[in-house]
């Protein structure tokens, strides 16, 4: 993985959170996945470790929780 | 402001996301401050809006908290 991997859920703070982090790390550099509309790919989050949203996973696997959003069981429910 | 400024207080956690941080943004595009020791900054970091450590304050002056470490009463007291 050589990118890093930005989750959120369409939320207030994951917006702000998402322009500042695309501002610090380049938009090349990261994928946005918005697992409010992606649902598909929630398992994929919980998976890398994600607890809530936002969160970047960096390119060497590990999450960042940025903020504390919504938890993924919100997103889910 | 030019750089982003990373505050943190010497926890695991908080090395760990500086290590991450400095790799995604460059550690020439950022200061690290560890308020437990410099703690003449902790006012600096309460005035930019942090509310637990570790945090990272953008250029744009948003606050980022990473996880949730250690609060500042904590590192206060």
């Amino acid at each position: 993985m050589s990118k890093s991997i930005f989750y959120h859920a369409g939320c207030p703070v994951c917006v702000s959170a998402e322009e500042e982090i695309i501002n610090l790390i380049g938009a090349d550099q990261v994928e946005v996945v918005n697992i409010g509309e992606d649902r598909s790919r929630i398992g994929e989050a919980e998976t890398a470790g994600i607890k809530s949203v936002p969160a970047l996973v960096t390119p060497n696997g590990n999450v960042l929780h940025i903020n504390f959003g919504a938890s993924l069981a919100d997103v889910k429910g």
